[in-house]
């Protein structure tokens, strides 16, 4: 390990220990009131179990095997396929995780916006791609003083306008910059489709203005292939040849510098990296090494809905499959008809973006048995409930906890700032504390 | 003040200083990098403008002086009305936010869930109404310290069944608590309405088994008139009337025990106060004091779409009007089409559960001059983009921000944990904390 990548790590375990240092309180919700006071390491050592050790509801569990299935699942699946890894870490926003994700062999972290670069950098992280456009002056400088101050930290960035690339390097410039900021260019996915310039010309003319700046260096291309318009297996297989051809033209026409070492090409979200796979491996041979860089970051958690259905692992089981990882137990606190139940968690607490949760497990609050949420049905969210609807027979009563699965784990996550990590038994083992 | 309160207020204070106290870092996104490492209050202190005084975007703007306008107006018009305040503290979750409405003559503060009840107790609130059924043994076991150790501690929540009373009274004998809880039954707002015994003689019932706990304490009668089915005026004013009347005829019954000095009466959320306040002004004489108790939370924030829309004040605007206090400033990152710009904020920033956010303002990044947004319209959030139209001649650069209105207060505060406190000419002059 060079000297720079130990003081990185050095620093992610400085920062982690931080961590299980930190304080219980009544920041955390969820977490047992008689354990205030405690560190969150000293809690963790005490493995209490999650539903008769204090807890209140409504509280959100991750399950540790689910996670280190999923953890070592990417890991083969990137190895197997010549991938390089760079997991989104907005996902989880959780600095335990990115660092066992770097553990199990990333390359490095995705990151959406600035203020996440920022997380990442307080753990140690040392390469961070943020997969987006970044015009902001107060980041940029920020960001120059901090490939300034530590050699090690490899950063790259989107650009996909002329006009963007003046601002970046009108920034730079006024901050003293004495690194280049490595670039890449964003292809758009297609006509209507988020970010990114929407045709080769207009790649090539925000690569056209990179080489103009002394501020930036052009490194690559990249993109988003979850974006394309009406996406199949046809139509992202075909942007994502538009993305291979793009780098290659590139190449030939000599737009990375001869200080380049490798060329990136990066794409990849959590619903088609079975077709990144696919076409990254027909990259034909390039004037330099290809660092194939795969985003996917929903995978850490998995779910129960959207991702469930849109998982590449349907097309190829034979690669495996992902487990959702995210319980959220709410109490029953109201059953005021036969046809009516009312949970304790509401929208500040599950996902509700894409799906309403699913009620998967009922806990008695008579004698602790377990059973399948048979006949029970989340019907809607609000701010602080969870409506379900019951058929006969369901026999909820006040008092039983639910146990429901979500969809889509980016904001999961986001509503929780310490997570338990559960065993399948029921132990918390440790706690995963995020940072939105 | 009582002794009691006097130690609750320097609790406060305390707990507030520790705020200010608390070292600006990643936690916090939005604020300047380069205040890393100073303390909140310091950063205040250097009342920096919120678009040149290095803030990154996006960045969450809460306008000063539209809370302190909010604040006075339901002060005002609470006491015109004879009502007593407890507005919900879930929807800013901010310690500093409550205790303006305390100072604003507030009688105590409503919560949620315990953990809701956990943040104000570590705040030195003296008095919370939960307004929510509790039957977490955890929870209760925790609020019985409290009760234990603080005689100025008021604790009041709501119970809607007898097995809810069942399971509270086993709780709290096995916590060994000494004092009895107070509690409300909670009148449902309608058939398949939200939580509430639905009928008057399921109340009677749940009344009747509180009477037989030595745990609970009946002290009145609640329920939330926001959720009455197709609720317009007469609806909600004929439920309210049910509501009083189950108070009077629990009073004549002698259902409040001899140690109770005043009957709490409880109602209101943000649409309908205006019914709460016309209809609690008709309560007949009963046997003590009747605490008019109103509940409304979202009013200190207002907002620009679903409150906009359904606030009693567009009935009454001769009582006042609220403002809108919340603009999310976004920057523009990508234009690729010229119908089309993409901003760096989503839904880890914006409300986005009941309506999509409104693009209100412009600044330009060329010269920092603000324009209406003319021609701009969001029409989608993913996690971290804000999709826009814009129309023709609307001149929406790559670098310029955007400010943005949104709808819905209680899903804004929790995607932020330090909000700026903004002035009218952009001057940054504290730093509010949330606890989400």
């Amino acid at each position: 390990m060079p000297p720079s990548s130990a003081a990185a790590a050095s620093g992610t375990d400085a920062a982690l220990a931080g961590l299980a240092a930190d304080v219980v309180d009544h920041r955390f919700k969820g977490l047992p009131p008689d354990a205030t006071g405690r560190t969150v390491g000293e809690l963790a050592a005490e493995r209490r179990d999650l539903f008769t050790g204090g807890f209140t509801t409504p509280v959100m569990a991750l399950s540790a095997e689910a996670v280190e299935h999923n953890l070592r699942l990417l890991e083969t699946y990137t190895q197997r396929h010549g991938l390089r890894f760079a997991p989104h870490g907005k996902t989880p926003m959780a600095p335990q995780l990115l660092a066992r994700q770097l553990a199990h062999g990333a390359w490095g972290i995705t990151a959406a916006v600035p203020h996440q670069v920022r997380v990442f950098r307080a753990f140690g992280i040392p390469r961070i791609f943020l997969a987006n456009e970044l015009v902001d002056a107060a980041a940029l400088r920020w960001i120059a003083a901090e490939l300034d101050a530590d050699d090690g930290f490899r950063f790259l960035c989107y650009v996909d306008s002329v006009r963007g690339v003046e601002l970046m390097d009108e920034a730079l410039g006024a901050a003293g910059a004495t690194r280049r900021v490595d670039v890449v260019v964003e292809l758009a996915a297609g006509d209507g489709a988020r970010t990114g310039a929407r045709t080769e010309a207009d790649c090539a003319a925000v690569a056209d203005a990179v080489a103009a700046t002394s501020t930036l260096r052009l490194v690559g291309v990249a993109g988003y292939e979850g974006e394309v318009p009406q996406a199949d297996s046809d139509r992202v297989g075909a942007w994502l040849r538009r993305l291979v051809a793009l780098t290659a033209a590139f190449d030939e026409a000599g737009r990375f510098g001869p200080d380049v070492d490798e060329i990136v090409l990066s794409a990849g979200g959590s619903a088609w990296f079975d077709a990144v796979a696919d076409v990254f491996a027909q990259v034909p041979p390039l004037s330099r090494p290809v660092l194939k860089l795969l985003r996917s970051g929903a995978y850490i958690a998995h779910d129960d809905g959207h991702y469930r259905k849109l998982t590449p692992f349907n097309r190829v089981p034979e690669e495996g499959a992902l487990r959702p990882a995210f319980t959220l137990w709410a109490q029953v606190i109201s059953r005021p008809h036969p046809d009516q139940a009312f949970l304790n968690a509401g929208k500040r607490d599950a996902a509700h973006d894409l799906q309403l949760p699913e009620a998967q497990r009922v806990r008695s609050a008579r004698d602790g048995t377990q059973r399948a949420a048979e006949g029970i049905t989340v019907t809607g969210l609000s701010d602080q409930h969870v409506w379900v609807r019951t058929e006969a027979g369901a026999q909820l009563e006040v008092g039983d906890w639910v146990g429901m699965g979500m969809s889509h784990p980016c904001t999961i996550f986001d509503k929780w700032q310490l997570i338990p990590l559960v065993e399948a038994d029921g132990t918390v083992t440790d706690y995963i504390r995020t940072f939105f």
